[in-house]
């Protein structure tokens, strides 16, 4: 037989104190009995391997030390959103999955045939947590989404987690000190339960600890300024990508609430700015440390007239927003949300380089075993 | 101008706390802003409509209070689920939605083209759990699911949610009181916060309150029997329907755990009784109140070699297997677990007739609008 390198067994004793030992405990063994002695060698070792063999090996990666405090932090995040809403009277209402018809295009949809009909997976609930904020009031949802985009980015997943509030008789401000509370609440709730993973992960806690408000809060133009002073090409009217959010979540010692983006940049629910009709009332909200992206949001169109406008010019199907355009027609009020994507906002907190030691099984561009 | 059927507005004024008033408080109203006066009768009204005709207009349906307390009971379920398994020690590890192969069959599936891969939305987190169970211990996941069914019966949807624990170490005894424990505490939440909503919904509280441990325990023999003497044709061997669940459910003032179907109506996982090699370690928990399986869970198979024999016996692609098998290469342990439908739990503590109110948006055959 040969040496077995690993094995599962059940140890009886006696646990005692021991101010020695790594663990703050010993245990003085009585009986062994063994389960499984292990014939062959386990194939991940201490040397380095690759992402690519890691990955493959994502079902044993999972039993290194550095893993588990990801997944147990990234449960603790879970927690922490949850327990964040449900202590301030949201309710929990989950969108759904399938739907039918591909809002802005197909292009980045995973689309399935739903028993002769296309469907779509979701990219966000939010159209669906406007009918449910209207009929309770403050809402959010918790589930995962799906993006069909050719990107091989360390921020891109094709599955991810997205948890998305919407509150009926909020504005674009009520949206954005949400949003601080929010984040500062997750930080904090780690910070106090999962210290020793954080540590773990060499995570430099000072860094933690000054996400407190209040965050900074600059316009797209504000932001276009800072980025050309710095020599970035960008020309007022142009989109930020990685390298952008990369530039500006590094000025600031906490996240910083980017707000006001052209209107032509955002999708057509965006409401717009009553002082500049050319600005739509939106904000992003980008980690510090080049963590870019972790918050996207803002106040919806609630005027029905307004929306239909909205509608023909971005060429999108009235008849498949009728329910949609119904929200606008019995009862409507002003009100806005933001969705946060659990991978980017664990990669933060943990320190970690790429998005996909955030979930237990990532799905990649072509990467979809184990 | 037609007269206002429905608007939205602001008032603002005093709270007093008075008696005679249905809430108990009394609002005196100092200030009126309108935001929205409805031009369109409201589709709902108070007359009775057919079920297509409210499925249309979920969106405004989930405005009337029948609605809200299904949906809020809803909530407080899902909430008891994740603080029972928080409480004691579980760590939620999310399972991947978008799956590789097609484990048995791909008849019930949804498909969906991953980058020139075929992937398939998951049916259950399980094989997943597994592989988490094994490097945590005490897991559970909880998301979608999705079955492509061509049922249209009270207890099916296309697309609804399941929180599934899995537990190293745990044999079917373990996971039957795991059960007994859960669905006990999921029922004493709900009795506790949402009594109002319990009200609105005029469910027999009685009825609810009975659900304390111990549970009937019976074997899938002692079932089939009891089958019989009702008069039910099932021969011993028979799967059991939606019949047979309605009658046996119906036989108890709590939810019934069967155990030990026969192993051939099972899948190829589950661990086989040492006493008797036909019957699987594995158990369904019935609902009382006719409203059939809940739970569906067991013991796993933990050796390699056995796995393998079935995975030939079922022709499963070995290749496709290698990381499950892998799970029992290197320190296996025996393992167990099970699945709760939300959906169906929440038909049950509502006293429902069918699924179809119990989540926001349902995903029916044929039925993917709003």
């Amino acid at each position: 037989m040969a040496s077995p390198q690993t094995g599962s067994l059940v140890l009886t004793g006696t646990v005692q104190a021991d101010a020695r030992a790594p663990g703050g405990h010993e245990l003085h063994v009585n009986q062994l009995e063994v389960f499984h002695l292990v014939q062959e060698e386990f194939p991940i070792q201490s040397k380095e391997h690759g992402t690519g063999f890691l990955m493959e090996h994502r079902h044993l990666w999972i039993r290194s030390p550095r893993q588990q405090a990801i997944l147990r932090i990234r449960h603790e995040i879970i927690r922490a959103c949850r327990t964040f809403f449900d202590d301030r009277g949201f309710l929990l209402v989950d969108t759904p999955i399938f739907t039918p018809n591909a809002c802005e295009g197909t292009t980045t949809l995973f689309e399935t045939d739903y028993f002769g009909e296309k469907a779509y997976l979701t990219q966000s609930g939010q159209l669906y947590n406007e009918a449910t904020a209207a009929a309770f009031g403050k809402v959010y949802c918790f589930g995962p989404t799906f993006r069909a985009e050719k990107s091989k980015t360390r921020r891109h997943l094709m599955e991810f987690w997205m948890v998305e509030p919407e509150v009926a008789f909020a504005e674009l401000a009520d949206v954005m000190t949400l949003a601080e509370e929010f984040l500062t609440s997750i930080v904090a709730h780690v910070l106090k339960r999962r210290r020793e993973e954080l540590k773990v992960l060499d995570r430099d806690m000072k860094k933690l600890e000054a996400i407190v408000p209040p965050f900074p809060r600059i316009t797209y133009a504000e932001a276009v300024e800072r980025l050309q002073k710095k020599g970035n090409p960008i020309q007022p009217g142009d989109d930020f990508g990685g390298d952008e959010e990369t530039i500006l979540s590094n000025e600031f010692d906490r996240p910083a609430i980017i707000h006001r983006y052209p209107t032509a940049l955002k999708a057509f629910y965006m409401q717009n700015d009553p002082e500049n009709p050319d600005l739509a009332l939106c904000m992003d909200v980008l980690a510090p440390e080049g963590y870019g992206e972790i918050i996207g949001g803002g106040q919806r169109i609630h005027e029905r007239d307004k929306l239909l406008t909205r509608l023909k010019a971005h060429r999108l199907p009235e008849d498949a927003f009728r329910w949609y355009l119904d929200l606008r027609t019995f009862g409507s009020v002003p009100h806005a949300g933001f969705g946060m994507g659990i991978e980017r906002a664990v990669a933060w907190i943990c320190g970690l380089e790429h998005v996909r030691e955030t979930i237990p099984f990532p799905r990649m561009l072509y990467k979809i075993y184990p």
